[in-house]
């Protein structure tokens, strides 16, 4: 049973206040799927002429409820109007046939209870795998859901999809575009399963900007590809990770993908979504930037910046705050791109740890712990190859990392 | 400063009695390298007319002394004999030119104490990376090594060379070849930064068998393959992984690489060390094998292996005793090999707990449950997609592990 622990240390003070986005409104209810005491189940309505992209885990077991959202991804964009409903406390991953007979009963009675049609209805659920999902807890809930629609809830929709989240993931940006002002706001969950491999989590983000469907999707993968795609807790990637993006067109502000402003916005608030899920990493005490650079493409730095934040033992060591530099040399070393001992150097922060192959010379072993006891660490390695850079963000590996996986059924 | 901790509850339950191996003399002593208060030097002399062949660390920041071991194997094998030194606090990688010196300190020492040419002295040295090493210390023990040295210390050996080991491996058999009886013995220390990419450890086998060099070669490379890299504890690779092995032929019995009878004698001794390493997994509680049968193809299999052997969630389950298969479809989804939901079963031991893309019908919690419990697990995977087979040993991810990781610097 998931119980929502002590908040992270490395959690923002409060959620953030985030603006309306006209044409989408939420609701939250408590409808018992797995937990008892909070509320479980979200809804999001989209108003008529919202557009919809999404990018989605590649698990070759990813769950139902994905499968039905990439069949319907890039279909007709309705001028009825479309739904979000995201369940938490089971992933209706791994249940066979039952699991897209729970997809179609869930999708059917919100086509039904906000008169849209079934195929502009995507669903995710998350929680514990192989277990069937109590739909008709959800479905006795609709009526309850759809009247209870606001424009200023979206608080109340983060809440109600976290599992072993600390604390709501929330951002938002307005821009100043093609002599408009559009609004784009966002909620995410996820802080263990965590890998970069497509969306990672759950993230909804809207906008009431009008920019088309093909439009919508280019600026969507673009901004994931830098965002939550460069973000990993413990390397294991999730078979229901979902990001969904909805453009109202309310504002009446037409964007396209070339607008530099609005893809430089939402790429801020898939970076602060994204950073926000690290900062929620199970067990976390440590947020840590990995910058490589140096690197022979871009390609082998993210492999470098990978290999270094995956590794147990510099997760580990960062727990500890141990300046424990081998370990990354260890982690470059055994990741297969292209390296050379000789030419690597190695920085905790702005502190040079080594060079050249060995320990700088002015290198102190009290300079590097005193960067290991901040709780923000940035990591830097540069191969001394080429050109080739990229940056990765996770965090240190802990006994609560261990106590919340062992312990918890997910 | 590693000390050795409680011992693994997975240990064998004491060193093995391990048999003399014609031609081979072993010592250790205290050099203090790092650790006080125990052994840290280990030397082994190889009659004249050995053979010598070794594995070795892919890694591309690999240590001065596995640079030095690979630039001599293959060598001449001279009349003179052979000789190994190793010493554990220390690892030598990633000292730059002064690492590259203290080899040439080191072989140069032991070649005149010993009267070997300087091309016939391999060392390994394994501990903290990039300080360095202190090798006055250890040629200082040099004369002490070379008086002490005794056809029946290979257990002396075995625990010179741990750090953070809970328990000495050693393994050996008999084998009656072409006439006549030859032995094999061997030992090995590891627990963490394991993970299988070549010999993955310190390993040091000997047969008293006359092979050529060549032949001695293949027959390590392919037993390397079945055993040594077929496990992992953690992912991680080490800088210093060497497995080196001497065929003294002093038995007077002939080998070659097509005496399936020794080949396979030799694997058995490699599978027994490479087990001995997982059972002594930092902070390991369960001895866990994967095995993966169906698969496409056998490296596909091994990939899915791996991707569950690896997986820090599968592995807290099993350290919670948590028959939480839904973690094995993850990692089986997130792989990137081959897999079809619908075709995919796994079992636990001979319990099975899913099959084609759902729960078993007669599958119950309490049976999975009961399975947890013991210190040896099997989990299989069948694809239902080919014959690709594959089987992994690994395991599980504990409160030791980050105690172990955290506060060792190695």
């Amino acid at each position: 049973m998931a119980k929502i622990t002590e908040r992270s240390p490395l959690a923002p003070e409060s959620f953030p206040d985030l603006p309306v986005v006209k044409g989408v409104r939420f609701a939250a209810a408590a409808a018992g799927v797995r937990y008892a005491g909070r509320t479980d189940v979200m809804l999001a309505h989209l108003a008529p002429g919202s557009t919809i992209a999404g990018t989605f885990t590649r698990s070759a077991t990813r769950s139902a409820p994905v499968r039905d959202c990439q069949a319907k991804i890039g279909g007709e964009d309705a001028s009825d109007g479309a739904a979000f409903l995201v369940n938490s406390g089971n992933s209706n991953a791994f249940t066979g046939r039952a699991g897209d007979e729970s997809v179609a009963a869930l999708t059917a009675a919100v086509a039904a209870a906000l008169d849209l049609p079934q195929s502009r209805v995507f669903t995710s659920s998350t929680g514990v795998i192989g277990e069937r999902l109590p739909h008709a807890r959800i479905t006795a809930k609709l009526d309850e859901l759809a009247g209870a629609l606001s424009d200023d809830t979206i608080a109340d929709a983060a809440k109600a999809i976290m599992t072993t989240d600390t604390f709501p993931k929330g951002a938002s940006a307005t821009v100043h575009v093609n002599g408009g002002d559009v609004t784009i706001a966002g909620i995410a969950k996820g802080s263990g399963m965590v890998a970069p491999d497509m969306a990672t989590m759950l993230v909804y983000v809207f906008t009431d900007a009008a920019v088309s469907r093909a439009d919508l999707q280019a600026l969507v993968s673009r901004a994931t590809d830098r965002t939550f795609n460069c973000i990993t807790v413990d390397s294991d990637t999730s078979t229901s990770d979902t990001l969904l993006m909805a453009a109202t067109g309310a504002s009446g502000v037409e964007v396209t993908a070339e607008d530099t402003a609005f893809a430089t916005a939402l790429e801020d608030v898939f970076r602060d979504l994204a950073q926000q899920v690290v900062r929620d990493g199970e067990g976390a005490t440590k947020f840590v930037t990995v910058e490589v650079t140096g690197a022979a493409s871009d390609a082998d730095a993210r492999t470098h910046a990978l290999s270094i934040a995956n590794s147990p033992l510099v997760k580990t060591a960062i727990a500890g705050e141990d300046p424990n530099w081998g370990r990354i040399v260890m982690a470059v070393g055994k990741s297969g791109a292209a390296a050379d001992r000789d030419l690597l150097s190695i920085r905790f922060g702005d502190v040079l740890v080594a060079e050249k192959g060995w320990v700088a010379e002015s290198y102190r072993e009290d300079m590097g712990a005193a960067q290991m006891r901040q709780p923000e660490i940035t990591i830097g390695v540069d191969l001394g190859l080429g050109e080739g850079a990229a940056t990765i963000w996770t965090c240190d590996l802990t006994h609560g990392y261990i106590s919340i996986n062992a312990d918890y059924r997910s």
